[in-house]
């Protein structure tokens, strides 16, 4: 990353200053304010007042990470740690309501962006949990856990079953790019390497599943009583 | 507050202790007790078992503390240090079930008791904020939290979009009551009359939201295919 | 148990050591696969894909004992320090696709693990209570917590009003197996004894009560406007 911008705290992108650098950081910010967005709208569809539209963004946009440090006892937690990012997170929200008309022709835009903050996110859960010594399937459902469930709580608290779990290809393109990136590093290569790589594999994979509707199979079992 | 009742565990009212003494603690304990009434009347009105009900009831009134609690890693949870708060608030709730006809017409009295325990809640927030020596917004936030968080559960265990998101200023109660009181002490007025301060701001402030229905602007965004 | 198959981490089942072996650690991971293929099904009536499946199962067989560490701050979490338990968890979800006509036959065969499971997690969480030192109510609350509180999330993640709340004896059953096995250890009797005396009260409870729907009372309020 070059500039100490954060690195007071040394923890939000500590391990992202040996990625390809203020690129890096750029698409983190930028995922997180989109992420913040979405969930506006999520929280429009509901209703809700601007204090609702900014707890919805909060929990959608750092419950991921939250949950992560939570699990692997990763404190202090990242926005507790630099609180800026509650602000960010806030103001990107409650900019979505005057922009609202704009914002809603952007569909792709924010799909595209959501799709970069997915393998940000990725790489960040899994360089924590590196960080932290843990075995690969826990590094790899760190990055996971990071990406994924910020939109989980989300749907949670707008009292709807979980898109994650239904949908295209969402969890499925992190625990792959998480693979990658943990497998490259494993097998020597350079972390910068392999943060092109995770990009390279894991945003087509993601564009690719929204365009071609790719999805995991369903399970339908509708016998009740049980 | 003088008397040691509960310093042993140093957690649960430890900062309070400089507050305004026995009545403060005393709205404390009667405000979780009050939580848990009108918690366990929302247990009711989805014909909950009576475990069901003391869960409920546990959730909303113990949950905002909690809540904080992880999300500072500041250990032991109180009722985990102090249990006999699970007994106070379980038969509090427990209490709702033959006194219902009378707590249904002491609707206003626990309106106030409960705006008097939210101004409670986030003081003590703020307070264990400050000892962790965490900045101000997250002075705030943990405050905010600690009041209005339990309830955001409940809605969620009872299956319903929390009303904390739409309805009367409540959260918005908190963060006022919290920076006037984290405001008042970074400029270096007494702590006892900052929590004077927090309640004749706070209290009023949330009564005339209920009797005037002030609420935040709502933000309705009813695009589907987002 | 003998054998340290799992002693590395000092953390799953170190107490169990002490209990009657092999047949104890037998019955904790039956139940784990049996709660994540229960878990499977309801993923199932919710046509969730093979990714919502596995989290639905993973929340549903983990999310008690994790619920309860985190509540503890009693780290590292079993199956992060155990990952071999996700694998495991995630094979029984997934092959109760192909099996799910078979499975759906045997209902009352996974009702029966499920009580087992239910005394197993609770004596778990006992045990992890009291070697951290906590008072009884808390030592209770632990095992309860464990056994009673996966299924409360998946209740949550399918957008349901947790039938623990509402059905037969279950955490009851929990209570009263964590209360007799504590006061059995308190009062000097041999671990491996107490353990035999909560399945041989609790699990017969467990079953009885499904037998003949003996439930908690319930608490019905249906006035609007509160």
């Amino acid at each position: 990353m070059g500039h100490p911008r954060i690195s007071g705290t040394g923890t939000i992108l500590a391990t992202a200053a040996e990625a390809p650098g203020i690129l890096f950081e750029a698409i983190f910010y930028i995922a997180i304010a989109a992420e913040a967005m979405t969930a506006a709208l999520a929280a429009g569809r509901r209703s809700m007042d601007w204090f609702g539209v900014c707890m919805i963004a909060c929990v959608t946009a750092l419950g991921g990470g939250t949950t992560r440090d939570v699990i692997l006892n990763h404190y202090p937690l990242i926005w507790v740690a630099n609180p800026y990012l509650l602000l960010l997170v806030c103001g990107a929200a409650l900019l979505t309501i005057p922009l609202v008309r704009i914002i809603a022709r952007l569909r792709w835009t924010f799909l595209v962006l959501d799709a970069l903050g997915l393998i940000v996110f990725t790489i960040i859960g899994c360089d924590i949990g590196i960080s932290l010594g843990e075995p690969p399937i826990i590094v790899i459902v760190a990055g996971m856990v990071t990406g994924c469930v910020g939109g989980v709580l989300r749907d949670v608290l707008c009292n709807e079953v979980p898109l994650l779990f239904s949908s295209e290809l969402y969890a499925t393109v992190s625990i792959v790019t998480g693979a990658i990136y943990l497998g490259g590093l494993d097998f020597g290569l350079p972390r910068d390497g392999m943060v092109v790589a995770a990009f390279v594999v894991g945003f087509p994979l993601r564009i690719a599943a929204i365009v071609f509707k790719w999805g995991m199979p369903k399970f339908v079992f509708d016998k009740e009583g049980w």
